[in-house]
């Protein structure tokens, strides 16, 4: 990583924790501070990965005074779930959100980014875990979409989608698990859609509880779609409900 | 390029061509031979490219007897234009072709080539020059799509387009220079659909003959959509039109 992307010491850290751009932060093992918990307390919020480490690792780190902790920043903002849907549920009639279950290829994730700014949606739900890394490639990629949409970060997307569920947002999985075409559903209400990686598909215990399942009419052989493809085909269909065209 | 693409000499060679599946070919300067000559003929008619170089460079490439021939494969099938439209006029009511513009990326070249196996496309015209070479990777990326599509090598897009034109043959240029949407259009009857690079998008000789242009509406700020994601959107709109879904 590069060192441009590495903050430490607690003010600057708190800082940083303000613009809601923090991807990871490394904090010395059997460190005792109130202003250091404070920060703990602020990540769990934005589930922030924490990792505890022995102060060798951080002094390799940096050659400045750290003082235990150190934080890589991403160049986007992070946001919280509930701060977000509520936002949303205020302000927006039929709010568009896109779940992306661990997509781990910058490139496809990088596109896909671009399609959701492109077409409208109104925030990203990713895994903490397992998603492609919020990288300066991943930003190249996107063509400037990361800088523009919501990215929530979220421990569990089966929970998200409960979540989102509870404040009246249908969940749809994009799947060729089923045999009903996106076409034949409404996508003009408040909604959610999930796409799923390419190798493994959404899994199968979010697939369990989504509200509807949806695929895209294959008619060729090879029954394989790329998923930023499959992707900006079904937000377009999306768009073309929504604005009746 | 692997050693495994290449084959020489002249029986060798006649046997590829049988096959369509040569992607260029190197000829000794100089050479005067019935059979050379013949095989000339027929590269130009599935516009291979052929280049005239000395003999060392032949025996750089391969210590076999090349007979001044080197053949350069690719593993698919390479056809021609007023073939492929002949039968497709013949046999089908509304064909659906898509041509690449300068599509120079090989993973977008990919996934256009598998959006195109999925969505039913009946062939893909690429310029002979400029394009994504034709090469492992694309195969790879295309998920094996390459193997079922029809792929035809044009030496101008801007003639292929007249040909198709005169076949009877509408074209639409997707293309931000409109406000026209695609929505907007009818996809159901004899079609073509042109793409173009990134970049530069479809070049302006060839935007000036088109019937009709059209584009994806952009709804956020950066307006910049991956092109086989465009790609992706537009095929699935012919699609649903096509399915009256």
């Amino acid at each position: 990583m590069a060192n441009d992307t590495i903050i430490f010491g607690i003010y600057p850290v708190e800082e940083a924790l303000k613009k809601s751009s923090i991807d990871k932060v490394f904090i010395q093992q059997g460190t005792v501070n109130d202003k250091i918990q404070n920060i703990i307390q602020q990540l769990d919020k934005y589930n922030v990965s924490i990792q505890y480490v022995p102060i060798e690792k951080l002094n390799r780190l940096t050659r400045g005074n750290h003082q235990g902790i150190i934080a890589f920043t991403t160049p986007i903002k992070v946001y919280s779930l509930e701060d977000v849907v509520e936002n949303l549920i205020k302000d927006k009639q039929n709010p568009l959100l896109l779940i992306l279950d661990q997509i781990s290829d910058v490139r496809n994730f990088g596109a896909i980014l671009r399609t959701a700014e492109c077409t409208g949606i109104d925030a990203i739900i990713i895994p903490k875990m397992g998603a492609a890394p919020i990288t300066g490639d991943a930003v190249k990629t996107s063509a400037g979409a990361l800088y523009n949409l919501p990215i929530i970060k979220v421990d569990h997307v089966k929970d998200a989608v409960f979540y989102l569920q509870g404040s009246g947002i249908e969940v749809i999985a994009a799947t060729e698990k089923t045999n009903d075409s996106i076409y034949s559903k409404d996508l003009t209400g408040p909604l959610a859609i999930i796409m799923g990686s390419e190798g493994k598909g959404i899994s199968n215990s979010v697939l369990s509880v989504v509200d509807q399942k949806a695929s895209l009419p294959l008619l060729g052989e090879i029954n394989s779609l790329n998923v930023s493809v499959a992707c900006g085909a079904i937000l377009y269909e999306a768009v073309r409900q929504r604005l009746k065209l």
